[in-house]
């Protein structure tokens, strides 16, 4: 980050208040700000630190009234929350966007083609025939298989490995030591007791706004011509398994370590929580709510449901069992009670 | 792929009727298939696709009889589908197993001996005094650590984590970002809270026909001369953490994201589903079925049991449990109606 | 190891009996070793295999009666077990920083500055305005970001991966596939449905004295200035989600496959067994201990519980309802005995 006070004003269609020349080279909290930096006051409750922060300028509601003398330049905009958080996104895509050419020794195979403003890490390797395209980003160590598609923008972090004939979309983000494309697991039991190994020779298709958590792994398809997809949108946090055939619909969000099974198909705007199971060949609605560490041995066909527990209920319902579950001993006693009392009324009344 | 119609035909003892000349690059499915493809077809619901096909050839059954016009050449088998299997899995074969050389710069350590037909990804890594079999394939970023002992026809596909004095047998597949042989965990409380590290140094043996899935880790054993070991045929998923001093028996199957602590000893061909816990120091008898996200706590002693649940019990007492579990607040309102009524009779008794 | 035996009687402050000048070059159970290895006899029950051993050297209890002749060389000491101990910890620290030096290729980026006696594996990188302390082993394969700060005798073993930014203290060790400093799972929601990323512009702070299995992910902290932050001596296993901002305290150990969410505060001492979920925003108390596969869903406020369960309760509580839950079904039938009866009474007392 290299803007002076007056650019970033400008960017933000704010107003300088005091001196604009100097350069700002990050963004801090207010309380922690130093020379150079760029702070925003949003909350009153942080009034006090505008009085004494050493950040270069602070962003400041237009109509701010200061109670004491300010060291700082101010920038007066309509909402310095949002006027910030567009510089923090700002920011994010520089950096993130920032590393360009080539580092020695990187490998690439024959017939592969690269679009503009590329970066290629030390030690990256990209197969044959591939294609890629502007401004992506390859990392470190990043593997790509032959015959694989990316799209613009994609970031590829440290590592990543992609089996041949994957195709990822535009402005994906692919986090360090996720796996895509590795076999589905498929195996066919013998007389023997051995397992016969079923050839796994689909791929895997990931649509444009993908988010893939680091170490997170997705099977390709079975058959070929089949592909496991995960369509426009999706996010996918770290340490998820998504098997051979699974199709993730649109904007769907999955939390950590969540597990989807062979041929399953997740709706649109599903949220799925941290360590969720899903059995295979399932329908989970549109809109489905799964709460963590849940098991989903059966299709959802209702949409927007809330589910949770294994096998996955009503969220409700599960809770309201689970307060009685917790209480099962004492439950076992009134009916022990009962039984008591009654068995003594049965034989009163029966001598 | 680059065989003739009449040279698959041979391989498959069928018979070519049409033209045999044309290359086939690639197998399809019948609806799907291209010029220079090849389909078959079984099942008579996709009869309708057989005429109009762009696939150069398609394999039928040898007594099929045609409706109308054919363009493409056709094989006459026994059993498509099994021929087609057949094809898949020798295809299969020839892309697991085509790449050949070295690509550079890679990494081989003094004192390690290579097999014949090895292929050797550029980034990958072969420490010192390492013993590689024949028709191993390195792929890309692996890493081998010193002393490590691979049989033949093995493939570690990229970024496979070897470290040191591993023991890997014949036609075992790792895929990407599996670990082997990192340090069991194990540490010693100390009088002050802090833990000391209990040095690891033992190894992992993995025999024959084993397949690991992508970023699986399974730790070495904890003494000199101890192993973590994967039996004959085991077929590992996605994810899985197997513990330090593990054993893993024959033809045993486990799914992604299960999780078996230190010592415990499974047998053979039992089948884990995903997401289990299995606690430390147990046995599991042979043929046990656990079902998805079990947590077993003690060991399974009789043969070929189906468990379920925290802690696992057997798969029909789950769900009969469960069954009343989801109406418990009923039950609960039942029994306090029955409280009420022998109350009031109670009272009515007394008075 | 290359030492005589005098030399390690030396080190355990003990007494040869017999021949001390041969190497000794491995340490081994006395019923597996060779000659040029040590052993330790310390359970009686063992005491057969002394007269047998081809072990070179025996350490044996100063006080040790011989039955019958004995081939090896005796080092008396006054606890063969600790000094065996001993020698197997100072054996497993010579072999993880026996490597030094630089293996090519391998990547240093500009003003990043190298301890002494460090080892940098083929293909490993270092990014621009790292700094790195002494004693510090990179593995083959390790990616380390920009502006990175690692202390001294820290290990990274093969293809770790550690995000820009990031500190990490004085003698950790990181496991090969962990990944360091991935981005926090953030998104906005949109009124489209789509989600919008939220920048993650923290770091990662990780402690002295912190082991970290292999595959493990620790994701950064959301805003500038603010640190996802793992304590002085905590060990984590392997596959283990740490998401955005959460702080673990020190000395607490998680098994494999748990999962922290956002913002989380773990205390100290604290004991996590594998497979558990813990929500978001929640603060667990020092010295709690989590049984496998339980789901904190809201705070632990009072220090040393036991818990289990989803969502959590105290461990003894939730066995003693879970007895009564694999008995539901002859609860409910009981139940259903007393309606019957009653309802009987009811019509009779009625009639």
């Amino acid at each position: 980050m290299d803007f002076s006070i007056t650019q970033i004003a400008a960017m933000l269609g704010g107003e300088v208040k005091g001196e604009g020349g100097e350069k700002i080279y990050m963004l801090a909290k207010i309380q922690d700000a130093k020379k150079g930096q760029l702070a925003f006051l949003s909350n009153p409750k942080y009034e006090q630190f505008i009085y004494t922060t050493q950040a270069s300028a602070v962003i400041v509601k237009k109509d701010f009234q200061a109670k004491k003398n300010i060291a700082a330049t101010l920038i007066l905009v309509d909402d310095p929350y949002n006027s910030f958080t567009q510089l923090l996104e700002e920011y994010h895509k520089l950096i993130s966007f920032q590393k360009t050419g080539v580092e020695e020794p990187s490998f690439l195979g024959d017939k592969s083609s690269l679009g503009k403003n590329i970066y290629r890490g030390a030690f990256s390797y990209i197969g044959h025939n591939v294609r890629i395209g502007d401004n992506v980003k390859i990392h470190p160590q990043v593997y790509i298989g032959d015959n694989t598609i990316i799209g613009n923008n994609t970031i590829l972090h440290a590592n990543v490995k992609v089996y041949a004939d994957t195709q990822i979309g535009n402005n994906c983000v692919l986090h360090a030591g996720a796996v895509i494309g590795s076999d589905g697991f498929g195996f066919a039991p013998q007389a023997d007791g051995t397992f016969k190994t079923i050839p796994q020779l689909g791929n895997v298709l990931i649509e444009d706004n993908v988010t893939i958590g680091a170490n997170t792994v997705i099977d390709c398809a079975t058959m070929f011509g089949d592909s496991t997809i995960i369509r426009k949108g999706v996010k996918l946090d770290n340490l998820i398994q998504i098997a051979h055939n699974v199709e993730v619909g649109k904007n769907t969000v999955i939390a950590a370590q969540t597990g989807i099974s062979g041929s399953t198909k997740v709706g649109e705007n599903v949220m799925i929580a941290g360590q969720v199971g899903i059995a295979g060949h399932l329908l989970i609605a549109d809109r489905t709510q799964i709460g963590a560490q849940a098991g989903i041995a059966k299709s959802v066909k209702e949409e927007g449901q809330q589910i949770l527990g294994y096998p996955a209920i009503d969220i409700k319902d599960y809770f309201r069992s689970y307060a009685i579950f917790k209480k099962l001993p004492d439950l076992n006693d009134r009916l022990r009670q009962l039984e008591k009392l009654l068995i003594k009324e049965e034989t009163e009344t029966k001598s």
